[in-house]
């Protein structure tokens, strides 16, 4: 790993007051690139613009996939990533279905460590807030043909992270449009994903919702995921949440959540949930909670849900009373260093990992 | 405009030798960029890097759509467009679809043929060759959030194009993987539907096959379309493409194939076309032709297709007798100027539009 450190830092602690997620950036980035069939060395340097041709493949054919992380920082300054090696993972599982180079894990780990510990001071020790990181990988080849890449860039970016949402959201069931196709990429982190969303997102904006949740496409009567965030529903004190599929993003806070809430003793059950059973819940006032579950929202209580014309509103359960808000604390929490860890999610990041 | 003239020509007569497909580019480009809710103004600029940074929105979240069509030297040495006007239309759906600002008609026109006209020299005037157009707009605002950026830009590359494919190609009818959700962008030419398509295909060479022939993803029972190409079936002297749908991008190619099949006398039927009746007519002797058609490949006459185990092989059928091989001729010569266009679908590009 090669080592080039910015020559004065940028940092100023004022940047902890950001509003806007994933902008604020901190001084370095890591860099790798893939070539001639293999990775070169990992080089963490100055975050800044690089040159690249307007004919890189990524910005034709869409060879992108990346990973959403974060860093903590405890009160004894201590820093934490939550549970980085299921991120890994799935980058790896991202880039066989998207027919790109697997990033190996020494690269991925150490480089992440290595660029978070040089960085450490931008990590905010703020409750609820983290220094987001950004794994993400893509086609640089200079080929306008519509083939797999032969070159590639994996960098890491870090930014400071706010809230992702400042409130609680109103999300509509999809109808018309879909997110994932059976035999289609919507279980990997891939780009296309998240430009073919945007859209739908749109048109449910101007009807008053702030995200869709996404139905599958040949029925549009199955639940299956929000924008970044994995759903679940509470009807009456059972919770639910769909299974995963070649269709939904195996998220990490999703499988966290139903850990937490399996020890919390809350009866958590993972199945298919159509639309209608929760319309017809919130008809007979048993529908309790939705909440949407991911890195960068943490968890979301939705207020409504539109179904059709019409907008299911959900009441704002206390802390005490709400399953969603209860286990949010528990989950950050635990990512903080304030509760204790029985799972073995929260990794230390060593001081000094790096010599510069 | 702008026009920034490169110093010294990188031309030299060698590069029409070149094999490889979107790597011999012409020596200019034009960019225009999208801020601030409107485009700026466009310039022709040598080709070459540009500075990104890695946080650009389109490497993460995909928002990038595409065109691709040629321009052509007829014998005289007049260079013709082919239709650029349906290019145009398709690129703004596209933009539309993927929630990106559409293109302004004069941008996409003028822009396209002053580039096409300052760097002629660079269209092949030999038979079956062109200069292959590439506009392209990918979202490069600096913001690692998941949401429509507020930053584009707007190129048109060129570079001198060979064959696609210098042989005939066997395609294997997709049963696992898909291409296009129902409701989701296939209809677009977006990005992420070609990063989707690259492990199947490389699923499917493993397998033998060139391309996979895309199915409807609920059921995997109607033909689609292959990976650049929409696809023609002939069974006994009835030529078949399916309809275009929000699953299936509505080719240039495809519609002018149509035409000319029709001007040619030749019974040709726009409907859903199932993967068993393609089956049972091979069975019985009656699959003649299965071909695709597409700006890149023109038109491919397969040699066999694949479904499940087994391999259909298709005849080799003489110019004269063969739907694809006589329309292929047809098509070409009529985008080449050597035959009359009943249509009106040449566009001449005039020269020295550019005043340099
Ligand atoms: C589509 C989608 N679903 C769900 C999630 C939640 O996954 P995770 O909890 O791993 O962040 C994400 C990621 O943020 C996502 O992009
Ligand atoms: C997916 C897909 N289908 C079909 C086609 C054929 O369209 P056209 O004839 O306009 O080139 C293309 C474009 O090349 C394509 O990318």
């Amino acid at each position: 790993m090669i080592i080039e450190k910015i020559d004065k830092s940028r940092f100023t602690p004022e940047i902890f007051n950001i509003q806007s997620f994933g902008t604020a950036f901190a001084d370095h980035m890591l860099v790798c690139s893939y070539k001639d069939g293999k990775w070169g060395e990992p080089i963490i340097k100055p975050y800044g613009k690089l040159e690249f041709t307007p004919a890189m493949s990524v910005a034709h054919y869409g060879q992108g996939i990346f990973e959403g992380m974060k860093a903590y920082k405890g009160s004894e300054g201590d820093v934490f990533l939550f549970r980085p090696e299921k991120n890994f993972e799935r980058m790896n599982k991202s880039a066989v279905r998207l027919d790109m180079p697997e990033i190996p894990e020494e690269i991925f780990m150490e480089g992440l460590k290595a660029l978070v510990d040089l960085d450490r001071q931008w990590v905010p020790d703020i409750y609820g807030m983290s220094l987001y990181l950004r794994p993400v990988m893509f086609a640089t080849e200079e080929a306008i043909t519509a083939r797999s890449a032969n070159e590639y860039l994996f960098v890491i970016l870090t930014a400071v992270a706010p809230n992702y949402y400042n409130k609680p959201l109103s999300v509509k069931v999809a109808d018309r449009y879909s997110r994932a196709a059976n035999g289609g990429v919507g279980y990997a982190k891939a780009a296309g994903n998240y430009a073919g969303s945007f859209y739908p997102t749109h048109i449910a904006r101007e009807e008053g919702y702030d995200q869709v949740i996404w139905t599958d496409d040949a029925t549009h009567t199955l639940i299956e995921e929000a924008g970044t965030m994995n759903v679940m529903v509470r009807i009456g004190d059972k919770l639910l949440t769909a299974p995963t599929s070649e269709r939904i993003l195996n998220g990490v806070t999703r499988d966290s959540m139903i850990e937490l809430a399996k020890s919390s003793g809350i009866d958590i059950e993972v199945r298919k949930i159509t639309v209608e059973e929760v319309y017809n819940a919130h008809k007979s006032g048993e529908l309790k909670e939705v909440f949407g579950v991911g890195t960068a929202v943490v968890v979301n209580n939705y207020v409504a849900v539109g179904y059709g014309d019409e907008r299911l509103e959900l009441p704002d359960l206390p802390l005490e009373e709400s399953y969603g808000k209860s286990l949010k604390k528990k989950l950050v929490d635990l990512q903080m260093g304030i509760s204790e860890d029985p799972f073995g999610w929260r990794i230390k990041v060593e001081e000094k990992l790096v010599e510069a």
